[in-house]
């Protein structure tokens, strides 16, 4: 594995930037981000040196850090520091690229950002299917309108459920998860957007239904429109996705990877339309 | 307000203790208690130099990671490190002491932990009687049970809903807030607990409804006993509330604070039993 990078937004700093290795200690202990997970991030793929959808990423990093009253840094800046740290990283074909923006150090009222971009390549499971259990998330798909406190949407760093579910999913044996609102509806997966194909019509989970509005799930809609399909934004059930021609976990990073199995229930994997949607993810293809 | 002070848990230090300046860059940025919020903590009470309920936390810190399979730094050296904080310290009345824990950075697999003494002193409102607004939490009192990995009565590091909760509550005018569950009960604010006086029945949330066990609750438990009271923990309306006697959320460094308004309804303030809890929690009488 080549080296991890670091960029840390610093004003001291003449270009505001400063690369530093990725074992300094550069976070005091009293930063928000850690004592109470108030802060936001975006992973960003980097498929042969080139960084995928930086645009929607930042959007949704603005929007998200809308959502919890969080000014970012500029626009320009966290620019700068995402092609920095691609451009400093030793040129490997996947690269996983995180920006994130944190309330910082109690008391301050001043953001700590930082970018750090490192290798990621692909598990098996996520290249040839993944076994996906779903686990129940608790909450309505109508809360996220009642009770935007619940940040349901917001990709915030308090995602200590989100580990948890993964390490669910794999003390039941399996690589993910699906998780299932409390009225019965398929939300998303931890780190990822749901995608199903029943017939020749593809569905997603509606972002007011309190997903992640997916920036790599845009990607695959452009390149489904080309071919003249739509991506339907609609309400599915765990039965809908059970009995689907074919279903998606989608990401920035591990791209299209197709769902095998869910619970107890084998699915098809469409082997050429995962190769299409991951390309359409990387900017391969 | 005396400055703060720092105990980093350091394996390399001779008794496995660092002490450090709150501003000191301690922590790397792959710390997945910053990346993810995984990780749990603790807030002791220090009154007039004496750490209250410090079994109590520490036993709730243990549980809290054993929810999260976390494996947190032997007890011994976190006593060491709580007891080298305050000592540490400037001497003043009311001090506030963090424990945290996290997974440490990603893929070392050791647990990154602190030890952080501040001066805590009270607000006004948190003297006098709190504005208090119901927010819902948008999961049911069954979830816990159900969904583990929900997290649901763990202290974990990702506390970005409890903080926009408490902004909402700002932005409607008030000092602070109840979490509802879905099914309509009163559940805890969100760094407290609830204690509800109806005539001479006291009253609290189940912790199987998904909220945290109370550390100060259990100190106030014990002088309701000594009194010849006992609390019942029971689920309780957000009418039950309303029309209580009295009420407080319990918290270690704010202690007993009245709730003054719930909502729009004005509550009575019981000073006496006030002080009488205050007491119980900060052992001052």
């Amino acid at each position: 594995m080549a080296d991890p990078l670091l960029v840390l937004l610093d004003p001291s700093a003449p270009d505001g930037l400063r690369v530093a290795p990725e074992g300094e200690a550069a976070l005091r202990v009293t930063d928000l981000g850690v004592t109470r997970g108030d802060g936001v991030f975006e992973t960003i793929g980097v498929f042969d040196g080139r960084a995928q959808n930086v645009g929607p990423h930042l959007d949704r990093l603005e929007r998200s850090a809308g959502m919890i009253d969080l000014v970012p840094p500029a626009r320009e800046t966290l620019e700068a520091a995402i092609e920095r740290a691609i451009r400093e990283h030793e040129d490997v074909a996947d690269l996983g690229v995180r920006v994130i923006v944190t309330r910082g150090p109690e008391g301050e009222n001043t953001p700590t950002a930082w970018v750090h971009a490192k290798e990621w390549p692909l598990s098996t499971a996520e290249r040839t299917g993944l076994h996906v259990v779903t686990l129940d998330r608790g909450v309505s798909t109508t809360a996220p309108a009642s009770s935007p406190w619940l940040l349901l949407g917001a990709k915030t760093l308090s995602y200590a459920v989100n580990m948890a579910a993964s390490r669910e999913a794999a003390r039941r044996g399996a690589d993910d998860v699906l998780f299932v609102s409390s009225d019965g509806y398929a939300l998303e997966g931890p780190t990822s957007t749901l995608l199903v194909r029943r017939g020749d019509r593809f569905s997603t989970t509606p972002a007011e239904a309190g997903v992640l509005p997916g920036t790599s799930l845009a990607a695959v809609v452009t390149r489904l429109r080309e071919q003249g399909q739509e991506v339907h934004e609609e309400l599915l059930t765990v039965e809908d996705v059970r009995s689907a021609d074919a279903a998606w976990l989608l990401s920035s990073v591990r791209r299209a990877a197709p769902i095998r199995r869910l619970d107890d229930t084998d699915l098809n994997i469409d082997e050429e339309l995962t190769a299409t949607l991951s390309g359409a993810i990387s900017g391969r293809s």
